[in-house]
């Protein structure tokens, strides 16, 4: 079992989304950004995930701009969208309309709401999506964001998942920040597609054997991580390789702590000129104008 | 301000729902109980909480029930279902639903993916439910559960609630277990319902000013809290209430812990004879055979 055939392998935007005044997902400006991000190097794009704000959106909502990205025509296998809520039938719905779409890889919060719940509880939960879904396209990326879902992912759970669905449960977004978590997923289940979600660590994870990166600050510093990603092995560039390493750092210093998102959102207002970039769904709020200027002056 | 004119005032229910074999709420039974629940003495049914597992249902499914439950001939100024979820478009769309149906109190999590929110973000949040709602009968009631929200209702909130929309945020849940808490609301707060979510707390909290319960353990043992909510303050019947209380003790002892919704709804099976009471949705997972009888012959 080689890197390259890991699902999913690369660098993956967990795309912000730029908001109409009644808070609503802006498409117009988010299929702008998806085909930025592409073209700066990412090899796809994770929307409607914790930084996209998707669990503040309706079920409709995250359907229609699902849609409106494919039908702008960005690629259905670039998108990796989140489908995982608190309500199985939910995740179910919003995983099955993915798939109606062509997107068949898709990021999976457990279950969210109850805490302190018991492994057989979220392995008969990501059974039941699996089972009722039951398409054989389907490619589950597990979410483990303790931190903000409160709901971790084991590693026992991984491997009864891995054991009774090894094709469809293939990889996991790990937002913990604990590298000693994603160097000890990698090397007890082989095959598994490990991917960060703190950029700082991708360069760390490639020799050890990750697939690539599902972050945040890749709104703001893409083509940094994809350079990190596609020359990290290549000796002959570990100056240029260096040099991005410390941009990423940078620009992730800069935005990350408790106001991420406002700060990835201020950052693209900026880089746009669009002011939809600055609104945030409550109960996140945006930077004030004082924060931004400290933010943009830095 | 007297303590009966707090709203809402009394012993109510937060109501387990029975499940059908596909784990959508069973309406026919959950009628049933709401009715046995009323005639024991409960002042109202607090349906479609953390209790009844709402977090589990789709929102189709959360409607259905409480229309379902209206249609059976229970009274809308009996049901106060929880209304709040992650998304602030879908918990309007909830509290716009109960109003239609003439069910004008709601329980309301505060939008509980992100953990480490604002003030300034929750108060937009209640804000912008309650104004866009737009209706005057609308009652909130605050609920307070951060061991499963992850998001506490801190008190410098309530007071920008209750000094914005005085009318309209009338109470609080607290599910926290903490006396302290509720008494310092009531204390700082005239005029605001604090109900406790810990049934034993209730005979404490009475003559300190609060306005009830909203508990689980009241599926099993309604009777009793009715009892202690009527008597608490009569001294001619404070060995009956004591006893009570001693019951209402033992029945939380008997369910409260991780395995507390799957307690209580293997006593309501016993109790009903209804083996759809024994299913919960996952993540939560119901009692082993062992594990019931180890409850049952307690």
């Amino acid at each position: 079992m080689t890197a390259n055939t890991l699902h999913p392998r690369g660098v993956f935007c967990a795309a912000a989304t730029p908001l109409t005044a009644d808070n609503a997902p802006d498409h117009r400006p988010f299929v702008a950004h998806a085909g930025r991000l592409i073209a700066e190097g990412c090899d796809g794009v994770a929307l409607l995930g914790t930084t996209g704000e998707a669990n503040s959106f309706s079920l409709a909502q995250r359907k229609a701009l699902l849609e409106a990205t494919v039908e702008a025509g960005v690629a259905p296998g670039k998108l990796m969208p989140g489908t995982g809520v608190a309500a199985i039938s939910e995740t179910i719905d919003l995983t099955r309309h993915a798939l109606s779409l062509g997107v068949t890889t898709v990021v999976m919060l457990p279950p969210f709401y109850y805490k302190g719940v018991t492994d057989d509880g979220l392995f008969a939960a990501y059974a039941e999506v699996i089972e009722r879904v039951g398409d054989a396209r389907l490619r589950v990326v597990l979410y483990h964001i303790p931190q903000v879902s409160g709901v971790p992912i084991p590693h026992g759970l991984i491997e009864r998942l891995r054991a009774r669905y090894p094709e469809t449960v293939t990889g996991i977004k790990d937002s913990s920040g604990d590298l000693a978590n994603h160097v000890a997923m990698i090397d007890r289940f082989p095959g598994f597609a490990v991917l960060t979600g703190a950029d700082p660590l991708l360069l760390t994870l490639l020799p050890k054997g990750g697939a690539g990166c599902i972050t945040a600050t890749s709104n703001v510093c893409a083509a940094d991580l994809a350079f990190i990603f596609r020359n990290a092995a290549d000796p002959a560039r570990a100056e240029a390789v260096a040099a991005a390493q410390a941009r990423v750092v940078a620009a992730r210093e800069r935005t990350v702590g408790p106001r991420q998102m406002a700060s990835i959102k201020a950052l693209l207002a900026d880089a746009t000129g669009d002011a939809g970039w600055l609104r945030l769904c409550p109960p996140l709020t945006a930077l004030s104008a004082e924060e931004r200027r400290a933010l943009l002056g830095a």
